[in-house]
């Protein structure tokens, strides 16, 4: 969790941490106080409850490390505690939707309470290098939850029959046009160090650096596309158990999966999709995003290839080679965070089960609760999607959700 | 559900709709957006909801009876239906909460818009009697919503660890005081006639009125208080089940069970009881409130007594005797409600199922759904509760719950 | 519980007992010790099960009354008391197929040692007369479980892909053959007496007798035929809500039924059916059998018509007329077990909750939870069935199921 | 799938065969037909179902290659398939206890006439290379169908209030004996060999051989022992959350486990274990059994030590240092199938999730779904337990389960 890099300077953190904190309320302004409460799904969390808890992982590691600091409410240690056992009690996960008390109001006051004592603090440099840390910290976290919230609010806005904009954009001028052409790129093998160096901000789940053995491969230099995936729909893709894995295919059978998430097929429109701006035609040329992990799999065995492990991912992205790695101006997804992500337009499924690098150690405290404990039956993503913020993204990041996710910006590279 | 009574004129009517559609204006007024959204559990809805369901009632079924009605939008008959079948599909119940949008700005405006046309048809009497039959109804719909809205507000804010105050009330002088002593009325039997007579409005389940034999019964003068509700629990009522039904016993250890619903014991304050007005101590002499058919019926086995059939019940109102049947001020639950139930504190369990009157009929097309198809594995309430509002209740009205809910305000009267 | 009637000499009841008990053992003959074991779904039992838990029946509460009396096995108190709260602790119900030992020739044994220990009991004259209202209960509940024993068999052995046969039974001539015609029995309404009248055995539930209101009522001859069933198939019956009761839609929607109970279609043979006798072709005039009370219902109002009262069938079958209420010989359903039943080839949905009678009285100690302790959510069914035990059928006999059950020989008769 | 080895002589295949098929036989020797029919838990089979479809196996894919062969009976290929898709369609999982017929009988004459006629094409020389490789697989997998029905009858007897015995044992002499101590083993680092060489039989999921890079690494010189876990839990190693993974103090929470599975604690006899000897005192020296992947886990998190990956212990095991992992006689566990194991008492769980080695490919045909598809959130243990078959033990051996699962014979071992 921390970070070994020398300390930027104490003002070009306080700039930091403004700068994400705007960022977040930039991204809800435009959801009113009923977009912002409800929880579409024990998975996801409403917009104000995203707001309140990177609010309150501030208050709670930073500030509340004074015993002198008084909480603006103790009940907000209960309702925006996200999973942290050793804070405490905490209000249920799956009923964080049910909690319209503090409002939208009394959250943004929280909001601007804690900054102000946080800026207080930055200032006056009572804090010391642990806190500091945390402060860094905190900001990659709510980093984080800007792309959770995001998610959460598609995935909310999607079940409503209005099928609700998020943020306008233009019309897609040609959805059917052509993708440009998969080739290979040659990635050598032998022993390789992966992880994070610790020469710059990393998460724990990121180190330590270590060696591995990887054998030569090939991997893709883009994403698999929406014109593929059409071919692999067509050539009976969602009906081949001998494509899936066991799980996956008991998940299809139960859900009736046949095409990605939000994906919908009418007479009248053909494939369409439901994005941050609307229902929308499916655009050939875009990579294939709302898939799970099952599909990424399927799909790849389907083509007659198969994902890439982490390491092989890892191995081919520092090289240098396609850092770049999606296809598409990410505004196309969303305007008003145009160019923002720099390696990708969807996170990529790799091969990897999420489990922690040799000699991985959690931090001392609660914050250690932050990447370990979730080391179970999750599987990793690798690289960024258009609405991973800026500058969030690393060659050594480790994206995870379970095999079935299909929430997420995911999508895949195929290696061979 | 059609009257048979005398058509009342129509300026009396417009006045009628006029008025509670003000009420319901009124118990939403302190609700914010963040209130009047999610749902708490499949069997409520949102505030919000409700608003616009008993809007979408009248714009359905008499707006849209004209060929030329243009409804607002179509999407809101898919959105505020709530089980019409023979309306079309419509939004799946358990996701009300996730409906941010409209949201309640545009929900009011939807509210305003259906009232002025509809009090527009009244006035240009274009409205023949089937339609202001409807009037009439939705009238009576939109106060059966009122109570539900405020059953379902309470049981939203109940579930927050701030325990939110609906509508301030000032402390009980003596929580402690006893109630008043519990007398026995005598009701006589034989031939009987039960139901509504026509002479005013009644909903389709009270008709028609029908002949029953009843033997004599002695009916409690009161119904049971919490004084002697915490006796039930402090002799092991709920420990004991050869007190108790077999589903009852079974819902009880599914649930712990220990207490009505909203009742909570801490070291500190013993029993309290969260209210609209907060959290607040039980009062001995108040009527017990939130309980299962379930647990009135072990009460009452355990009390050596029974629970009254309906029809008995509704013999004994009838006769004229304590025709008042609570304890108390209704104003003790809700001061901005004062005196506005004629009949009770709490609606009161009988021992009856809530199965058709003999020669029941439902009305043609879609609002025949209206009580009907809900006949099934549900028991009767009688009376009306401290919430129900003013002018809601008949001898005759049959209230119905299944056997396992407590988030009405539910209590009970002894018979023996 | 008790029987008011003049006690039959000793000699005859033990007759009784052994007649019974011998049934049971002629009923299970055929089923191997795997056939015995299994329990297809919760709410069904094992053979071996049934065959001990009516002998433990014995067991507990006649030879278990003397306090020097040493049990066969003490863990068979734990292993095969069926709800008997005041008991103790028991084996939980839904892995009563977990049981495999004590075996199949373990519980012949058990069998065998209680009878003969009641025989001498009866025979030294040493039970009083509660104990023989015991022994004649225990009688009559034995029964009662040699009709689920051979429901829950036919239950297990249709989920199996041989289809496999429990007793050899000739083709039918002619399955396409008419049934007789549906006439309309008239019977009077007024004050009525209902219930049991003391004479012989009943259960508590039949009892007190007492008096009901009744309407002029207008009953069918016979029951409904399988003919007239495939025409409410065929007219959508499972495809239009408005025939349905709320709940009982959501089933169908949740099970997708369209069609009763073990009835399967295809393009070589049509309707066919499991029955006892294997899988066979569904026979035009034998009474529909094995659906739902929602099927009943919805096909009454299909009809145009409705179910009975419990009330109603009562005064009809005691009024003399049509006591014989089936169309069929029984022996078609079950040649081995010929014209056992008088009252009909498959019991009948009432419109009737199954509630106390005014004045109902439970048993004390343990065996008051016979009857009362199930008052709740469930409907009565009235008659018998093919594979009711001779002399097991009363006018006033009340069985009864959840609305949702098909796994009773259950079917309908009409009312106007 | 295939082995790459060179091909014993028919007659030493036909022996082996032969010998693997007494042994099933011998195993199910004292399990009565109704021992053999039911299934405990969705995870488990019958016994009988186990007899049956190791038989069909063989039917399947080596009799069945025959175009001109003749089925037994078709309905096995519906009731034994376990889950090839390729085969077609089958009875469902969870209902395999549902199965009374064909009976035990039947079963054994099934696997007779199969042995038979396999006999009969290895002598007479017909079976060409491949399908000689699935007849060594086919002994393989009923080895492993060995081991699970062992598991699966002490899951279905112990949840029988008689705690039956499967084989007599004497009593422990010393169960309080205190175990040997715990040392380690130096594995040293490096780019290390892991997967099968092809020089033996071996399953698919351990090819191919491939290099790894390990650092170095000590391992305990043998398991953990139930002394070690008595102190775990009496540390409140199941009442600490920063123990534990997320999913598994989730998992502890809803089950309320607070002991390995089959551990029992009174007052009278302390802990004591339920074993296919019945219920017994835990012996203080044997390894701890029946632990999920979680309770591993959270162990080896409170001795401040970690488990092995798979690679770390199979470099450890290959290195010829510990072969014999366990520490106590085999007997112990089992007297019948004493010194069959020859590398442990209990399964190891590793460190590592189930995931294909690089360069993984499945069989062709239907045989190819025996492995890869199940490469999904489990979780991999190595080693042997006191319950495998002879023989049935590799060092490259990948065996795994889910997280959550405590039904196998499985331990852990400490590295750091």
């Amino acid at each position: 969790m921390t970070t070994t890099s020398p300390r930027p300077d104490l003002a070009a953190l306080t700039e930091r941490f403004l700068a994400v904190r705007a960022r977040t309320d930039r991204l809800t302004r435009d959801l009113g106080p009923e977009d912002q409460t409800p929880q579409s799904m024990t998975e996801a969390s409403p917009t104000k409850w995203h707001r309140a808890h990177t609010t309150w992982f501030f208050e709670e590691f930073v500030l509340g490390a004074d015993p002198a600091y008084r909480p603006r409410d103790p009940a907000f240690r209960y309702l925006f505690n996200s999973y942290y056992e050793a804070v405490g009690e905490r209000h249920p996960r799956a009923a964080r939707g049910h909690v319209t008390r503090p409002g939208v109001a009394e959250v943004a006051a929280y909001r601007q309470d804690v900054e102000e004592q946080l800026v207080a603090r930055l200032e006056d440099g009572t804090l010391d290098e642990a806190l500091l840390d945390l402060v860094e910290l905190g900001c990659h976290h709510e980093e984080q939850h800007q792309e959770l919230l995001l998610m959460d609010v598609k995935h909310l806005l999607s079940g409503n029959v209005l099928q609700p904009v998020y943020v306008e954009r233009a019309p897609d001028p040609d959805p059917a046009a052509d993708p440009v052409p998969q080739r290979w790129t040659h990635v050598p093998g032998g022993v390789t160090h992966i992880g994070d160096d610790g020469s710059g901000f990393a998460f724990d789940n990121e180190r330590p650096r270590h060696r591995v053995w990887l054998d030569d491969v090939e991997v893709g230099t883009r994403q698999v596309t929406n014109a593929e995936w059409v071919r692999f729909i067509d050539d009976g893709g969602y009906a081949r158990p001998d494509l899936w894995l066991s799980d996956g295919w008991a998940t299809l059978q139960a859900t009736g999966w046949d095409a990605p998430g939000y994906w919908r097929r009418d007479d009248d429109h053909g494939w369409t999709t439901f994005t941050l701006s609307g229902r929308r035609p499916v655009v050939a040329a875009e990579p294939v995003c709302h898939i799970s992990f099952f599909e990424a799999d399927a799909f790849a065995r389907w083509a007659g290839h198969r994902l890439p492990t982490e390491q092989e991912w890892e191995a081919r992205a520092a090289s240098g080679r396609e850092l770049r790695g999606g296809l598409l101006d990410p505004d196309r997804c969303h305007p008003g965070l145009a160019a923002e992500s720099t390696l990708g337009d969807v996170w990529e499924w790799t091969a990897s089960a999420y489990v922690p690098y040799p000699g991985f150690e959690t931090a001392p405290g609660a914050v250690g609760e932050y990447n370990g404990k979730f080391m179970n039956d999750q599987h990793v993503l690798r690289g960024a999607s258009a609405i991973t913020p800026p500058h969030h993204s690393r060659v050594t990041y480790r994206n995870f959700f379970p095999a079935g996710a299909r929430w997420a910006f995911s999508g895949l590279r195929l290696a061979r």
